[in-house]
């Protein structure tokens, strides 16, 4: 028996495109003489469909689609994931459709409710466990969460007697998901005795990117077909051959590089816009985002301005110039002192007689924000925005200011990962080269003379730790201090990140690449008195 | 027997503060004699306590607060709300202590997870019904969503004998909610023969609003004791006594009004702010907001600005002069023509060949929002962003322009309701008259000469209506066209609505009025191509 995996690149609310997409690969799948093509989870609606499924009529406008699938199952057989609703309850399924019939629905048993996950504000849980019969297989189908759960539905299939299973999922990636994932389902089809087929959704979707790498396990455990990464694939397993195991190559940065590259451009093109604009500021951020987009988009799709004021350094201003030229993206200069100049003298009568302080170093980058969204509103480029993990982190940022834009790809990304993304750009990509100088300088926000991060933060190797501690890991002020860092460091630190909820509440998506982002799998009150 | 309502103004995280009034509470019900003193839902942590509850040492240290209060029990009983944990599992729970001991816990049965309530992200539902007893009586004890649902903890308990039902709620107000909640909780009292007293926490914390007002029904379903809307209160039941039925009397304008007012002071005073500032345009939106801030923090702690421009008319800086006089609050007109000229100037070479249209626009609402800024900066104050929910709607409002501020009073109030409001302002409070003229005028964004609303949006008559249906009450395309409304019109506004997510994503909170705010209870996909 052959089983393609269809490893599809879907969009929410797509429901036409999607289904296109499937009716496309079924085609190929017949081309190719296979018996059972096999799509990813909630494949009609794409994933998350969040809200969406409120929409009484988005879910029946779904089963349509479903309709038009099967029609196109003459001689083939058809996993595909949809939103089926039985007694007015809504179910995350998938179908297994055998010859333009529907021979049956698995739903969902296990319903994350967790981080960026809500499928129990939607779904109603599986009342029972299915097993199909296919070229004298007995084939169980699970959904996504359910293959992650010990006794779960995949062991209960198996034990009734399934020598397949097939798992339609749509598992985002985090740092080290890979090695998880892969580790997870060997264990799952070894203790099993199981072949699992595993099809993971790629694409982008807002804050999310799904990574795709489908797989095939043997029922020893071992892996014996790998789909691509971060790209769509087409596998097909032969349960008649013998295949060797596929030699795992993990590489942390280059997974980390892809996921950023596909969420930008997933973002960017499934939101119809074309083009996008990044400011240059000189420094390693920005110059990682115009990077990311150049591969993401081309560079003829990439659009730098510098905005220097007076406080800005020559060395900021030629550092960009350079790495737009490496990029030979389009590149260009306005000066934005005119126009602080009379935010000066508008304001001079109000703020007579107070000091300089934050004030007047947020009129800079809000001026700066304001010439992005201009263009953005003239040309109809998406602002990127260009803050990373640590600066969101402690609100060393400016809302309305270097905060403006549509998508903020960095976001999840802390200080000293950047510095290694830098270099394993320019390590790679002999086209994309970052400045060195860049690389090398000490990070200024540039907003008053003479500034340094390091003027208000620790140095960024003490920070991110404690910020991949407190977010990331969960830890309180006393398990961090094991680290052996000053106490009143962790606590100004801690305080900060507290404190700058109602910032963030108001940032760009941004894309998950760690196990806790900031956004819709982080939900702190703002009005919070809490502090530990 | 007497039992004391204790209706509380928790703050969420404030561990310390919630516990002293807790304590406070105690002290006073034992000057009255009282046997029974009980809590609002989640009493010492407040609520919602969100991803709070993901830190360890918050449950622990809510647990500890609890053996504070224990403590303060000698001779008296108390229902408070906690989160308890056990076997690593986490419960929404109500103690029953009596004399320094506690008697029993129980925990919550049905977790909402709709709307803003996401309670099954964080626990497990109760696995029994328990019955305390005291002074002969026979009490459960229900936690907020247990009384809402038919053949529920509150019957099962009453069918094993209890003849008071205590229930502890944080339930968010909404428009007719007060009467809806009513005629539920009569229904039950009555069909279960049983006494309820209904303890609904009151208080502002981040979009909602809790409106006290909580009940206590006699076992034929009569209304006899009603706490304060919007406010704390202390009210004792005596089971021994005779009580007439309570004569209600709902004011659907006035109860909106109070929301709005104690959402801002709440929010305002929780995060440690005095005084807002609000950009006074002239409109019937900044006005009203100006007027609620005024009733929420007194008439000192507003700071009123006029920015005009030389598109705005003079008519609008008189308007707003003269509201400013009304109220009594700080006024300051800052014009902008010269920041204006500056940012032509400086992007005169970037737009040359290029037709005027929203950039232009924009930035003169963003300059607007950067002199707030930075008033907000400089001074401390909250700046108070003044959109309204029919343009939050349809995107009539600049990212970063109008849309800047900490908290947006008045984003769940549609156009047609904001006249509504300023008509009952006006009616019954001669200290802060709005304007005859700014409720008369035509709208009008004033961002180009002769703009008016009416130029972009159907009439607000017509828009509001569709905008009811389709987000309030999830109606389709078609289910709204009987209304009678013409086709176009309908699309043209479902197409604005589905268009303007990535805009709602980045606003501030505002107060939840409606079943359906946008925000944290409708969490719509940004990139989705699912067009009704």
């Amino acid at each position: 028996m052959k089983i393609a995996i269809a490893q599809i690149n879907t969009t929410v609310g797509d429901l036409v495109g999607n289904t296109n997409k499937v009716v496309d690969c079924i085609k190929k799948a017949k081309k190719k003489k296979v018996d059972l093509v096999v799509f990813p989870e909630l494949t009609i609606t794409g994933y998350p469909p969040k809200d969406l499924l409120l929409k009484a009529k988005f879910i029946n406008d779904n089963k349509k689609k479903l309709a038009k699938i099967i029609e196109e199952t003459k001689n083939i057989a058809v996993v595909v994931g949809f939103v089926d609703k039985e007694k007015n309850k809504l179910y995350n399924a998938a179908t297994f459709i055998k010859n333009k019939k529907l021979v049956g629905i698995q739903h969902k048993t296990h319903l994350p409710n967790y981080d960026v996950f809500d499928e129990r504000r939607y779904f109603t849980s599986a009342k029972e466990c299915k097993i199909f019969e296919l070229g004298g297989h007995k084939i169980g189908i699970s959904i996504c969460e359910d293959i992650w759960v010990d006794n779960g539905p995949v062991d209960s299939q198996a034990a009734d007697g399934a020598n397949i299973i097939i798992n339609v999922s749509a598992s985002p990636f985090y740092i080290n998901k890979t090695r998880i994932r892969r580790e997870l389902i060997s264990r799952r089809a070894k203790s099993n005795k199981v072949t699992i087929i595993y099809n993971n959704l790629v694409g982008g979707q807002d804050d999310l990117v799904f990574d795709g790498r489908s797989y095939v396990f043997n029922n020893k455990g071992k892996l014996i077909i790998e789909g691509k990464h971060f790209e769509e694939d087409f596998l097909i397993f032969d349960s008649e051959r013998r295949y060797d195991r596929v030699k795992v190559n993990d590489d942390c940065l280059k997974e980390i590089f892809l996921a950023l590259v596909l969420g930008i451009k997933d973002y960017v093109k499934k939101n119809k816009f074309k083009q996008v604009v990044v400011g240059l500021s000189g420094g390693i951020d920005s110059a990682l985002v115009t990077v990311l987009a150049v591969h993401a988009l081309g560079k003829d799709n990439v659009f730098g301005v510098s905005m220097p004021s007076i406080i800005s350094s020559k060395g900021s201003l030629d550092d960009s110039k350079r790495l737009a030229q490496n990029l030979g993206i389009n590149y260009k200069v306005i000066p934005i002192i005119g126009i602080i100049n009379s935010y000066s003298e508008t304001l001079l009568d109000e703020f007579k007689n107070t000091q300089p302080n934050i004030a007047e170093e947020n009129i800079q980058a809000r001026v700066r924000g304001n010439i992005l969204m201009a263009l953005s509103n003239k040309f109809n480029y998406l602002v990127l925005t260009t803050g990373n993990k640590s600066e969101f982190a402690v609100g060393y940022c400016t809302l309305y200011g270097d905060m403006v834009g549509g998508f903020a790809p960095i976001s999840d990304v802390l200080k000293t990962l950047i510095y290694k993304l830098a270099d394993y750009i320019n390590n790679n990509y002999p086209n994309t080269i970052i400045p060195k100088s860049i690389i090398l300088k000490e990070p200024s926000a540039e907003l008053r003379v003479g500034q340094k991060d390091s003027d208000s933060l620790p140095r960024y190797e003490i920070l991110d730790q404690v910020l991949k501690k407190y977010i990331e890991e969960g830890k309180n002020k006393k398990e961090i201090a094991h680290l052996g860092i000053d106490g009143s460091i962790i606590e100004e630190i801690v305080y900060k990140v507290d404190h700058n909820e109602f910032k963030r509440q108001q940032a760009a998506l941004g894309i998950k690449i760690t196990q806790k982002a900031f956004g819709s799998g982080r939900r702190m009150p703002i009005t919070n008195l809490y502090r530990d």
